[in-house]
């Protein structure tokens, strides 16, 4: 019998990253090639063709499989749709950077792929989503049926699951829980989305390296970390200076787990999930963010949910989850199906 | 060839209404007992009986008709359980009228209703996710996938629908969207919840009636509201106030359509409906709400969901929702079930 196998593929703004998965979750090649050698809207067409050309060598290279679909995780991806809509650090026009409304760029992607690969099923969608399948499939979600992922990286996105399936929503733009607001629309923190006052703006890396300089302005304390200037600022700094009691890495901490856990208490009532489930940069910090989160989390939610949400780690976290979650999106539609026709 | 019918309860807190529905809606008869005879805990199996009794007696009164199911809404109603959760109003200690924690009573409505109907299916839930359900089946959801229900009454109750599923959670108490923060916690409105901020203590019956209180004191200008007490003043008066341009009835809807429309905003973020519908007691008062907080939630959202949204009345607003939305609960199931075996 040949072997069943998954294509996952990662779009980043630096690579692409794609990878043959079994059922188990085990990556069984991977290569990647360059994104941002293919910056501009123009390019477009080139990638494509140099991802599919890597792609079918990756797929040769292996004895005896069969591939069962390629699933796609990329920013501003749509499900319904099969295409990438705007995104504003992929394939942009070289007279203007600047992703604004009318700067609209559709790419066919599912389209413009599947013609390399004719009869194999080909799916997207945006990366939370896709690490939220991929947490469900292979990781701490397994056998949940309601549970939010949240992944805090230079942003905050979110893949929520109710009923055991993604909530895309009518459009399949469901699950921009990073852009609630936190804050007055008004005097909020400046958002990327171009508004004010998002949960992205406060807890995500770019979150809480901005919470710091704040800090550095309001209090008094000595610290190490008033020698960074902003634009060296990482947030693993703010971990390291953490790990040494420094007041204000504690404080940016303590505060940033105040905001989700607030955030979070909201979100429980709902779509009440099982567990929540921190991924991505931050969550790599461990007890500095879980535990402010999980306590202000409590504290503040409706006392019918006290005391029944898990609190946890990605599952995946160390692993490819990049690549696992576009393989997850096939498996998932894979084992449906086989079990429709059981 | 019988009749299908399905038996939709409503338990409310003067009296339990219930009637028979056909597949399109119709209530064919209905009849009701009182709930207010039996507030106490003691009374609770005497109004089992006396429920069961009652609803015998409609039927019988039926001629060649099938009943495929009973459906009911009823406050801290769990469809996973079956239960009905220590309700504020319903079956209160004799010694203790104050819903503390400590006043924990759980009620096994589905199994002892069940006792009188042998195999007959009862389902329960909450009378907000009833109302969502009575929408999707016989009002203006019908066809939607993604839809948000909202029901303004004494409080702000929600039914969440995504996937064509509602949204219970994984603790059956999914959809408290009343209960999400938009003010602080520690100075915001106190709510009934026990906590402070609530959507519901801005936004309901009682919360414009609370607005408008404010606005007495906030602003010098003349109004006829100004001569009515606090405790005779209804939510409908501000409707009347309003028609006359009277100036804070004006500004309380302002204020409480911008509350909402703020909320619905971040709601769009987090499960990107069709549309969101609008049913109870306040949603009667027309433009009056629904133009400030359709404005105010455009202006808010996220630029990817603007102009996607429909904002709309209740389709069995004028109808017996109460009645409906139970007994849609039991058809949505019936016409599953006939689907799978099809």
């Amino acid at each position: 019998m040949m072997k069943k196998l998954a294509m996952g593929i990662d779009i980043g703004g630096t690579n692409t990253a794609f990878g043959l998965v079994d059922e188990d979750g085990n990556v069984i090649a991977e290569s990647k090639i360059s994104t941002d050698k293919y910056k501009f809207y123009d390019d477009y067409k080139p990638y494509i063709e140099a991802l599919a050309s890597a792609m079918k060598e990756l797929i040769a290279a292996q004895e005896a499989c069969e591939l069962i679909g390629i699933g796609v995780g990329a920013p501003n991806a749509n499900i319904h749709s099969g295409k990438i809509e705007t995104p504003a650090n992929l394939w942009r026009f070289e007279d203007c950077d600047d992703p604004r409304p009318d700067n609209i760029r559709i790419f066919d992607f599912v389209g413009d792929l599947s013609r390399y690969f004719a009869g194999v099923n080909v799916m997207i969608t945006n990366d939370a989503n896709a690490a939220a399948i991929g947490e469900m499939v292979f990781g701490n979600a397994r056998g949940m049926k309601d549970f939010v992922m949240i992944t805090l990286g230079t942003g905050l996105g979110s893949g929520i699951v109710s009923n055991g399936e993604m909530i895309y929503g009518h459009d399949g733009f469901a699950g921009e829980f990073g852009h609630i607001a936190v804050d007055s629309r008004q005097t909020g923190r400046q958002c990327g989305c171009g508004r004010r006052g998002c949960l992205e703006a406060y807890v995500s890396a770019t979150g809480i390296k901005r919470t710091a300089f704040e800090l550095m302005a309001t209090m008094t304390c000595e610290s190490s970390l008033r020698g960074i200037p902003f634009e060296k600022f990482e947030a693993k700094m703010l971990s390291e200076a953490a790990a040494k009691n420094d007041p204000i890495a504690l404080e940016a901490f303590e505060r940033t787990g105040r905001t989700l856990g607030l955030a979070l208490a909201d979100l429980m009532a709902i779509t009440s999930p099982e567990a929540i489930i921190l991924f991505g940069g931050l969550a790599y910090s461990g007890d500095l963010i879980m535990k402010p989160t999980f306590r202000y989390m409590e504290e503040n939610m409706m006392s019918v949910f006290k005391g029944k949400v898990k609190l946890l780690m990605s599952g995946i976290q160390d692993k490819n989850v990049a690549i696992l979650g576009g393989a997850a999106l096939i498996w998932k539609k894979h084992l449906e199906t086989v079990m429709e026709n059981y």
